[in-house]
């Protein structure tokens, strides 16, 4: 019998992944390679593309059958027309890149397009922390802030995909600038580089923290995981600048709360691997700010796919477009 | 042929309205009860009962058939069991009144519970400024603020009933404490009596405005829509007042746009009357704050249906419910 399988790509700014996964969410074979995003898009497409049909062709000798590939896009995109908006964190920016007819034609499969962090969510609704519930919203928290939304048991995008662009919720209406040109966005308090610039700001003010020390006074060198090590440690900057992104994180999920009234918050992303005090924070700040629907019947749990997560995601986004008619 | 109409009830802190609502959402007969809530919860359901009971008698007669009733409750309720948790507004608060089975048995009908701002909400979508999209979030600005949640062509409720609490959204951290325990939320802000709070305390500092001879002096007096008119005399102190709360709610709805990424955005409730000045300083606040989607591709408009939208909407709950099998 011919087994079916979906191609996943996971686009990233250093590497992409590329990834079969089949109906259960299992990852049958992976490749990495580096993205180069310094090229222009069309060669970062080929290059992509050349891989993913080398691990095609392998598994269709073997009696698979690729049915359709999902790509995350770290970025803007339009849904419908499957088009890369923009990617902010390449350098290129990747504008209007008509990512999925260029994919259809260089692999002769249906494509489907989908945000990175939307894709995660939806493999975490199928295969993850939220198999079990019908409604959820995630959390990625990492370089940027952003997230999804599953609502009776299907993911939510929203009329142009922004359902879970949570790194721009207000949170201090008088506080920093965003990269959005928004001010006091939840991604300026609480993502990794804003966890990092408030360490560094510890620094230059001559504070006295562990951080200087690991990471032998080379600023250049500071990063969520190592204050997330200087908290560990006891280091009072550290825990300090930890609570506060935690917090603003539990005051944010305050406001989704009262908008969509999910089952269940799954936190992930790089950064959310600061571990119990981030976590602790989080619900520190949940529970300070909601009080209109009880707290402890809300199931606030880890991200439990992993680096794969995203890979998943997209092979399962393919499936289900195709399913529903929107691809092939 | 026999005439399907459905009973809607909306139950109000001063009167409640119960109404024939057919199933094109057209109000056939209403009637008007003063609430008197002082009394016992089993009295005032009672008078609802029989003041239903005699308008669904004398449409029976004239070959209607009433198929189920729809009460929308003005505070929380537990949507499973049909039960009031907590009416804040009510001197006795109806604390875990059995609604739903009282009007049951009274009426011999199958009923359906809804929170009132919800009922709207959905009547909006179906007959109102919300017929022709899938998703939308409905903004009630009143005594309280609250709201709904249009996703698929339905009405997304949330676990616990509680989506489009949009008055609980935070919008100033460090701000005034709000009735629900939390801290800057957006009704502490842009509330009908958050208004007059802020005109009042113009008056007691002797600020110059019109509002004060308006009211001849009587702080008692003083309203939404007297800021209002003051407004549109260009009052200076009053115009601040609803710039100021018109921002506030489209820093809010910013928030519930990351969150649903809607369609259009419906402002309705009593001072949403305050009129074109309210919706310029939403429509600011709301550019100010969002841009990630492009807010010309949101509609923002006013409610539609006026006063009978709260028993349109309960009906048409109660036929919904009825179809898919949940009450009946």
């Amino acid at each position: 019998m011919v087994k079916t399988v979906f191609l996943g790509i996971d686009l990233g700014g250093t590497n992409t992944k590329v990834a079969l996964v089949d109906e259960e969410g299992m990852v049958l074979e992976r490749s990495i390679i580096p993205t180069r995003a310094v090229r222009k898009a069309e060669e970062v497409v080929q290059d992509i593309a050349s891989e993913a049909a080398k691990l095609c062709k392998r598994f269709e000798e073997r009696g698979f059958k690729v049915q359709a590939a999902g790509i995350g896009i770290p970025g803007l995109i339009d849904w419908e027309e499957g088009v890369c908006l923009l990617l902010p964190n390449f350098p290129n920016k990747w504008k209007d890149v008509p990512i999925r007819k260029w994919l259809e034609e260089e692999l002769s499969l249906p494509v489907a397009v989908i945000n990175d962090v939307r894709a995660i969510t939806l493999a975490e609704k199928r295969f993850g922390a939220g198999k079990e519930v019908q409604s959820l919203v995630m959390v990625a928290i990492g370089t940027g802030i952003g997230g999804g939304v599953v609502l009776n048991g299907d993911l939510y995008i929203g009329k142009d995909g922004a359902a879970g662009e949570f790194g721009h919720l207000t949170v201090e209406p008088n506080g920093l600038r965003c990269g959005c040109g928004s001010w006091g966005c939840l991604e300026a308090y609480s993502s990794g580089p804003a966890m990092v610039a408030q360490a560094l700001r510890a620094l230059v003010h001559q504070s006295d923290t562990l951080i200087r020390d690991m990471v032998e006074n080379d600023f250049s060198r500071v990063s969520p995981k190592i204050i997330a090590e200087a908290a560990q440690k006891g280091d009072t900057i550290a825990v300090e600048i930890i609570e506060r992104a935690g917090y603003y994180i539990g005051q944010a999920l305050s406001c989704i709360c009262v908008v969509v009234n999910p089952e269940m918050i799954v936190i992930g992303g790089g950064v959310a691997q600061a571990g119990e005090l981030l976590f602790k924070s989080i619900e520190q700040g949940l529970r300070e700010r909601l009080f209109i629907i009880p707290v402890d019947t809300i199931r606030l749990v880890p991200a439990q796919l992993g680096m794969d997560a995203g890979a998943i995601g997209t092979a399962t986004w393919a499936k289900e477009r195709l399913e529903k008619g929107v691809i092939g």
